[in-house]
């Protein structure tokens, strides 16, 4: 049980973490953009000085991409270790103009920080560093083991996290791992995050004549690659909603009954949910509810879509090229591999005669599901009470975090604790990202409750 | 018939006609961008400078857009006038990195000048206000009267032209028109079009949620605004390639025997064709030629389309909106004013749930033809064996010019004089446009010739 004068050393210093939060939004840490390189080392290093100022031992440890920030303090070999994993990166923040304040300038209203990275990740990661901040100045040492691991290549898959958990695996070894990159049921409704979605992400380029062409001139004479890739893009989905690659649904594990009633008695407002989406029907694969769509059942988006004249006014071409991104969200027990292999083949047969199209993997994930009955999860259930007030519900979560099976085979790491402090309406990867600073307070509360609960 | 001293003339200037065309091509006149506005007019102004400097008298006419150019020498009253059209504004050049040499810096290459509206229309216009000038030059007096009418709008439909037309219309008087803006029917094949295909242009915005969301998170919950947009476009053809719009063919005249045997006979290589493309096969409508399809049936292509992230890498998102522009390309005895009603109501049809679509006009245009047996065409006829050497073939053509079924309705003129110096693959609306300076020169004795023949 955590002492009450951690809680409350936790609660006098609510207005410091927010000041240095803010520093650490402002560094515009975008690991997809290769002009941001720079950037994002640096928030890596931000990380670091953070965690070295409270005793812990590490560096920036370089990769294929960009570096890994891994400290620890390990003061008691005879009991657990947590491993803390977070990262550091960002989505890119477009479109910019629908930015109220800069993406990289946060900005306080109404009890929110707003800035790229508020709540994805950097937000919830920072609540453990001033968790084990404030754990120290009062009690002088940590309760349990603590290491902390900072990735700057979430957004973008981790491409070099296995290589450098495979090199680092004993360094690595801890009894749970919380991950701070998730979100509370709703705002007020804490959860514990059981499942989560997989990933395989596509790009599509579609090539037809070697240059633009006069639409009247040549109009009747080629296939359209606008058009082509329209009609590849339309034959993805059926009328039900459904994925339409043949074969896509054989490893679909089906929700069972009971968990089928346990997300129908969750907390959960259609129209609310319209309203804040700005849309006037929900929408997905027929015979489910939303909630069962949005995180245990696949789905396919098209991310973007170009090609030819999209300025002002009208120009008649016929555009040499076209392309879109196409992502599709996995359940257990698909994998990214045989749904790969599932598109690449389907998208062939829908290439039409005098068009060549470019199938390009960017990136994928595995789905993931965890033991509820393991007895860190029941610790990260009491940490939570302490710090929000209420017993979690649990959760399935319909995005990707693509280490988690990594940790999973690499490390054999079963007690992953998946906890986020922040909301579902917090617009992670949207204009206005924000995280509530009452969120971001409690979080710190629990992140400490648990290095206890964890004992 | 012309004297051999005015063709001589023109013979001998051949380098100075070239020097004063690539005057007027490094104009950027993009009458699309508003940001060209001051270009547009000044290419405006640089052709009333070449025509008062040839005794013509006139001016730059006022319009709620672009000004009009019109000018006239008009020493018979006795005699026929002719009226020669152009249009001094171009397309936009993009994607510019396709240019060999910048768009507005005109470069000869291999007896090519190269530069947007090298051919479509600067530099064919600009061969009638050369061909005056010799005639002036050397016989003192023009043959027959002219009228030289130039405007800025062709290539944004001529939204202006109309009411110009309508208020000038007893200056605008005469016996026969020739229209710069077409091409021969293949380089060495000089052709007279008597016909043309119509437009009707549109921008189809798609909105769905308000702001872009996460992909995970949202996946499964809401209508795609992409994947709708697709889905739309790719019902707007069906498997024989056909327009699937319900009604679209009901107006359409279809080809006569003799007309069909006319455009077997025409010189047509598809293997030389589809080098030219770079494309393997050709493709459009079954059960037509593709000189038939890209002249004498109607055509539906995407001419761009957007929505979403196009950047580098993967970014997991829903984008909250798409668009598009269509155009399909019209027939006798098409009207835009039915197909776009057709368009609106087939579009309003394929919108899904949750989903809202703006569909706007950006332009149209009647399409075109002409009766073969008039005396002014066989006037133009002989011109063309003049200029050229070989005498004329008949054809349709696949583009549209707007402004031809205004003339002839406001202005009562049937004897339009569509006769085009260029070639198909001279790159109008592409990178890298070109024109052949022989056919540069040819064109210029062409249009000397008319006048003489037009008597």
């Amino acid at each position: 049980m955590i002492p009450k004068e951690i809680l409350d050393k936790i609660d006098s210093n609510r207005k410091r973490y927010v000041d240095e939060l803010a520093g650490f939004l402002a560094i515009p840490s975008v690991s997809t953009y290769s002009h941001h390189r720079a950037d994002v080392r640096r928030a890596g290093e931000w990380v670091l000085h953070q965690v070295k100022r409270l005793g812990f031992q590490g560096g920036l440890f370089e990769t294929g991409g960009h570096p890994v920030v891994f400290a620890q303090r390990c003061p008691h070999p005879d009991r657990p270790t947590l491993l803390v994993y977070g990262h550091y990166d960002v989505q890119p923040p477009e479109p910019k103009d629908e930015w109220v304040s800069p993406p990289f300038t946060p900005s306080i209203r109404d009890g929110y920080i707003y800035a790229r990275g508020a709540s994805d990740d950097k937000g919830q990661f920072f609540t453990y560093i001033k968790a084990v901040e404030a754990v120290l100045a009062v009690a002088g040492e940590l309760p349990i083991n603590v290491k902390i691991l900072a990735e700057g290549e979430e957004e973008i898959g981790s491409p070099n996290l296995p290589a450098f958990l495979k090199k680092r695996r004993d360094d690595l070894k801890a009894d749970a791992m919380a991950v701070s990159d998730g979100a509370q049921f709703a705002r007020g409704v804490p959860a514990i995050t059981y499942g989560l979605r997989g990933l395989s992400y596509f790009q599509l380029d579609v090539r037809g004549p070697r240059f633009d062409l006069h639409s009247g001139s040549f109009g009747g004479l080629v296939t359209n690659p606008a058009l082509a890739l329209s009609s590849i893009l339309a034959k993805l989905k059926d009328e039900n909603g459904a994925v339409a690659l043949p074969g896509f649904y054989d490893d679909v594990v089906e929700l069972e009954e009971w968990e089928r009633r346990e997300m129908a008695s969750l907390p959960f407002d259609e129209e609310d949910l319209k309203r804040y989406l700005g849309v006037k029907e929900l929408d997905g694969e027929k015979g489910y509810t939303p909630l069962e769509r949005k995180t245990a059942r696949p789905t396919l988006d098209v991310n973007g879509i170009w090609g030819g004249f999209a300025g002002e006014g009208a120009k008649t071409i016929i555009p040499a090229r076209a392309g879109a991104k196409i992502s599709m969200r996995l359940v257990p027990n698909q994998t990214p591999k045989r749904v790969n292999a599932l598109f690449e083949g389907h998208v062939r047969t829908l290439v039409p005669s005098g068009i060549r199209v470019d199938v390009k993997e960017l990136h994928g994930a595995e789905p993931v599901l965890i033991a509820r009955d393991l007895k860190e999860i029941q610790a990260a259930s009491r940490a939570i009470q302490v710090g929000f007030g209420k017993t979690p519900v649990f959760i399935r979560e319909g995005g990707s975090i693509p280490v988690i099976n990594i940790f999973k085979e690499r490390l054999g790491l079963e007690a992953i604790l998946m906890m986020g402090w922040g909301s579902p309406d917090d617009g992670a990867h949207s204009p206005n990202e924000r995280f509530h600073l009452e969120d971001f307070h409690r979080g710190i509360r629990a992140a400490a409750a648990l290095l206890y609960e964890l004992l």
